[in-house]
C-alpha cells in the first residue's frame, strides 16, 4: 500500500509483513479511506492465514477469527474494514483444510480489490450526471483514489465527469486535524490535472454564501439508517449547503451502508489530543489543554440530497436495495 | 506590546521603535485583535511624532497623514486599527506648534488604551447577564485580553460572568489557518482557570448537534449596517448556531461599529496561500496548490441575536446609539 503519512511530500510504499504491522499501519492512518480499509480487511485476513503455523482448518480459523476481531477493533467506526475482514473470513469459512483457506482467503481479498475498481467507476458514472458542466464542487477530507483501490468515491464521481468532458472545479478543505484534504486531495487531483482550490474548514460558508460552489460530495465511512458517518466536519458542511440551498452528495458503495444500525448505536472514535494540540514540532495549544477530537460526525439522511452508489443515485429516505 | 505570534511558547515584549516597524508588527499580526489594533493605531501616531525631526506643525502634520495612511493600509478590514489613528490625528490636528501636536497625540493613544480596559469592563457586565450559571460557550479566535488592551469583548462578558460567581465552560475553536484559538485564547483562559475545550473549526456543528453549545461570543473586526466582520470561520458558526437554535452574540465595542458602510463596500484582505499550505517545517499540502485564504467573513446581523456594546446589548436591526 501507499503510506498516506508521508503524501504530499514522499510517495513510498508500504510493505506489510505482519498483522501488528498493519493494525499500527489502519491506526496511525497510513491507509485510510473507507473502500481502501475494506481491502486491507480483507488482505490482513490473507496475511493472518499465510503466515499462520496452524495445519489443519479449525487451528487456522480459531486464528483467523482472533486476527479478525483485532483488526476490525483498530477502526470501530468505518464499516467496511469490518465489511472486508468478515467477507475473508466468510470465504476462508467454506473450506475443509489450512491450504484451502489460506488460498480462499487470499482470493477474495484479491476479489475484494478488483471489484473496487469496478464499483467505483460505476458509482463514479453514476454519480457524474449530477454534475453539470462548469461546476463547482466542494468536498472534505480525502475520497479518492487514495482512500480506495484506485478512481474513488467522492473524487471518483469528479473524475468520471472531468472524464465525460465536464469541466469541473474542486474545493477542496484541508480537514483538520490530519489535513488529508490538503495533503492527499489536493495531490490526486494535481496529479490528474483537475484544477483544485485549497480552503480551511471553516471557510466553506463563506465561500457558499459568495455563490462559489454549486455541489457539496463528500464519502462516507458508515450510512446507517438514519445517518452519514463521514469525516469530522462533514455535517457542519451539511448544514451549510441546506441553508444555502446547495445540493449535497454522499458517494459510497454498498459496502459501505449498514442498515442494521441507527446512529446511536454506534461509537464514534475519539483520537488523541495531540493531533490537534501539535503539528511536526510546532505546539499549538498550551500543554495539558482538554481537546475534542472526534475522527467522525454523523450528517442525519435528511440532510443528505442523494446517495450516490453503484446501484444508482437514491433520494434519503429511498436507499439502495440490498 | 506583547508578541502574540510565540504564543503559548513564549511570553515576550516587543518594543516598536518605528513606525515601518508597526506596520509589518500588525501585517504578521504580533499584535492583533480589533481594540488593540486600535490603541496600536493611536500610538503608531504618537510614534511617528515623536520621531519626526519636524519643527513646525504644518510639516509635523504633513508627515503623521502620511504615517496614517501606511499604518491603516496595513489591515484595511479592521475599523479599530482607522479609529485609533484617525482619533490621534484628530487630537493632533487642533494643536498650534509641533511639540503640543507631539503630547497631544501620546495623551490621546494614552486615553485609548486605558478607556479600553474600562470599555471592555462595561460590555462584560452587559453581556454576562446574557450568560447562566453552568453555561458552555463556544468562541472563535481571540476576542479576549490579547485581542485588547485587557480584559477583552468576546471573552471579557466571559470573564464578567465568571466573575459574578458562575460557572462557564468555554469550547474554543482552534481558528485556522493561524491558530489564534488554540494559541492564544486556550492560553488566556487557562492561565485565568477558566475551564477550557479546545476543537477544530469544523468540529463546532457536531457539538452544538450534542447539544453541548449554550450560546456563541465572538468579537469583531468591523460592524456595518447589515453585517458582522470578524475571523474567516464566523459565519460559518452563525449558521450553524441558527440551524440549532442557539443564541449567537457578537462582543464589541461602539467603537468596531461603522454605520456608514455596508457589506458590499468592504474589502476583505486576502492572506497568503502559505499561511495554509506551510506550518513551521511541515508542508500540508502540495507546492503551487491554488488557496482561498481571506482573513474576514461578514455575518449577516439577521444571524446575529445580540450585538453586545458597552451601551447595552442591542437585538439587530436595533442598534447602539451614536
Amino acid at each position: 500500500m501507499i503510506d498516506q503519512t508521508l503524501l504530499p511530500g514522499k510517495l513510498l510504499p508500504l510493505r506489510i509483513k505482519s498483522v501488528r504491522q498493519l493494525i499500527e499501519a489502519i491506526k496511525t492512518l497510513r491507509v485510510r479511506g473507507a473502500p481502501a480499509l475494506g481491502a486491507a480487511g480483507g488482505y490482513g485476513i490473507a496475511l493472518a492465514a499465510s503466515l499462520s503455523p496452524a495445519t489443519n482448518a479449525p487451528e487456522l480459523m480459531d486464528e483467523l477469527e482472533t486476527a479478525a476481531a483485532m483488526i476490525k477493533g483498530s477502526r470501530p467506526t468505518a464499516i467496511n474494514l469490518s465489511w472486508g475482514v468478515d467477507r475473508a473470513l466468510r470465504a476462508a469459512a467454506l473450506q475443509e483444510t489450512a491450504e484451502d483457506i489460506r488460498e480462499a482467503a487470499l482470493r477474495e481479498a484479491e476479489e475484494i480489490a478488483q471489484e473496487d475498481i469496478r464499483i467505483n467507476k460505476q458509482l463514479g458514472k453514476n454519480g457524474a450526471r449530477l454534475l453539470d458542466d462548469g461546476d463547482s464542487v466542494l468536498t472534505h477530507c480525502n475520497a479518492g483514489r487514495l482512500a480506495c483501490v484506485g478512481w474513488g468515491t467522492a473524487l471518483g464521481v469528479i473524475r468520471s465527469a472531468v472524464a465525460a468532458g465536464k469541466q469541473i472545479h474542486v474545493y477542496s478543505c484541508e480537514t483538520r486535524p490530519l489535513h488529508q484534504g490538503s495533503r492527499l486531495t489536493c495531490w490526486e487531483l494535481s496529479q490528474d490535472g483537475i484544477p483544485v482550490t485549497l480552503l480551511c474548514d471553516s471557510m466553506s460558508g463563506s465561500l457558499m454564501r459568495k455563490g462559489k460552489i454549486d455541489k457539496v460530495i463528500v464519502g462516507a465511512d458508515r450510512i446507517t439508517r438514519d445517518a452519514a458517518f463521514n469525516k469530522i466536519g462533514t455535517y457542519s458542511h451539511a448544514v451549510l449547503a441546506k441553508h444555502h440551498k446547495i445540493p449535497f452528495y454522499v458517494a459510497a458503495p454498498l459496502s459501505t451502508f449498514d442498515r442494521l444500525h441507527g446512529e446511536d448505536e454506534i461509537v464514534i472514535e475519539e483520537r488523541s489530543p495531540e493531533e490537534v494540540t501539535t503539528l511536526g514540532a510546532a505546539r499549538l495549544a498550551p500543554q495539558g489543554i482538554e481537546v475534542y477530537n472526534p475522527a467522525f460526525d454523523a450528517t442525519p439522511l435528511e440532510l443528505v440530497t442523494g446517495l450516490i452508489t453503484e446501484k444508482g443515485v437514491f433520494r434519503p429516505p429511498l436507499m439502495p436495495p440490498i
